[in-house]
């Protein structure tokens, strides 16, 4: 296990990185996508069919079409000013955001240190500092004591291959399991919290996150633990009543039949491969946000 | 994918076959058990070390030990003949168990028919039919509509490997997932039934089974969905008062940092890998054993 740099020279090799999930994280998708547009510029691309282009390669996050909306009222000059100016301010929200969350883990954590988390929602998915790990960094930062169990998050493994190398490298103390294994550990008592990310959020508060929260947001109802979604407000969606209304995206099924390009079932064996799932809002214990921490109803924007 | 058979020429190689999973389901342990001795005793080993030897190559299977403990009061020369019977018993017990299912599956899939199962609990994890998958068997027979979604049942993928398999190949119609998409699958209303296999189950319900199957408990629970455990009545361990009582193995952290030897994670970071949860009588719908369908207090064996 490694880390690999890729120098993306075009807007359609950032729209491939962002469908290939080279870049993944709804944070990081909207920053490569704001800068892939910088890109289309400078190299006389059609800026319209570039946008297009960058926002079809991924459908449910939502923070990137936030971020494209932003971008489209600015002259061709001003664009890579302005990617690199909400790389800034999403590093910035997360700060703020974890910094928001402190408290909720302090009181969630008190008498049982271990925090559960899914998929990867630190750097690596965002500008930097993270929304779900960024709460978790700001807790240890601020002295809370916590111990990270990050599920490896089949079928693209995002827990295993940037959870679990991530918090080493960064000091967070981490215990990586398998996504099945997560009842078993509720029920030996020792979490105190879970915290997701999100990858689109409704008006009502039910959240798109990757595929799995949604089951572990019932194990923790189950077992009454507090579960948090970090949610920069960018990943809210006011055009969405509900949860029902986000576009879920189906990948393709040797995501589920092989592991890193080896077979792990017969090849032909019809597949069901959801990116996401959609947890209802009333299984979140609370939303935070750079602006605060939420509950319903959110606060009118 | 393909089948590979192997031929086991000592007592020692069966212990070796069931520790390092080549043999796996609590019933094909049992047989494959009996077999062993009876090798022992061919080639003159110390039946005494050969019969303690295979019961502790799999701590919480309780089939292998019920079977040792038969075959301990028979003379050398009648151990092949009473290992057939075990073998030949097994069949006739998964068909009886399959058999006393068939009313609940027809119940519960009658506006639903999806089936949610994990691991593997058909031909491969007994002496043939199976115990859930055998259910499953003897009501798609019986003329009930169903289509099985199998988890792929991390770490060891008994799910992807084995189910996936084995469905398509005996006409069984089968979706394979990963285990963090239960939930969701169960919230698009599909499934109408669980149904799992399981390795040892106490005095009051109690269940051990494959990691991931507590999980499944809970979503079932939460979504109103029965949950059949099938439990052929030598894995009832009259021993066992409750689930606490149930040893669980944990296995090494390879297996969750690796995926059929690919790595997927750092190799250094801590793992916590039990092969095996134990879900709680209260969230069980029914036990089906090759005797009926037991609910609680079970009968007085």
């Amino acid at each position: 296990m490694s880390s690999v740099w890729l120098r993306l020279g075009s807007w359609v090799e950032v729209a491939w990185a962002i469908r290939v999930m080279v870049v993944r994280g709804a944070p990081a998708i909207a920053i490569a996508g704001a800068y892939g547009l910088a890109l289309a510029v400078q190299e006389g691309a059609d800026r319209a069919v570039a946008s297009a282009g960058l926002l079809a390669a991924r459908p449910t996050a939502v923070n990137l079409r936030a971020v494209l909306e932003r971008l489209a009222g600015l002259d061709d000059e001003a664009l890579l000013t302005a990617a690199c100016a909400e790389h800034a301010l999403d590093v910035a929200n997360n700060r703020a955001l974890g910094q928001a969350g402190v408290a909720l883990l302090q009181d969630a954590l008190a008498s049982r240190n271990g925090v559960l988390t899914i998929c990867n929602t630190g750097s690596l998915a965002t500008g930097g500092h993270g929304t779900a790990l960024g709460m978790v960094r700001s807790a240890l930062a601020a002295g809370v004591a916590l111990h990270v169990f990050a599920l490896e998050t089949r079928p693209y493994l995002q827990g295993a291959r940037l959870t679990a190398h991530e918090c080493p490298e960064d000091g967070i103390p981490c215990t990586l399991i398998t996504d099945g294994m997560a009842g078993a550990l509720l029920a030996t008592g020792q979490i105190g919290a879970c915290v997701i990310g999100c990858d689109r959020v409704a008006q009502n508060g039910d959240a798109a996150n990757k595929i799995g929260s949604l089951g572990l947001a019932v194990l923790c109802r189950h077992y009454g633990v507090p579960f948090f979604v970090a949610m920069p407000t960018d990943t809210l969606d006011r055009d969405c009543a509900d949860g029902d209304a986000i576009p879920i995206e189906e990948r393709d099924g040797d995501e589920v039949r092989q592991v890193q390009g080896t077979p792990i079932a017969p090849a032909q064996v019809p597949v069901w491969n959801p990116a996401f799932d959609v947890t209802p809002a009333a299984l979140i214990t609370a939303w935070v946000t750079e602006q605060g921490v939420w509950r319903l109803p959110f606060p009118n924007g």
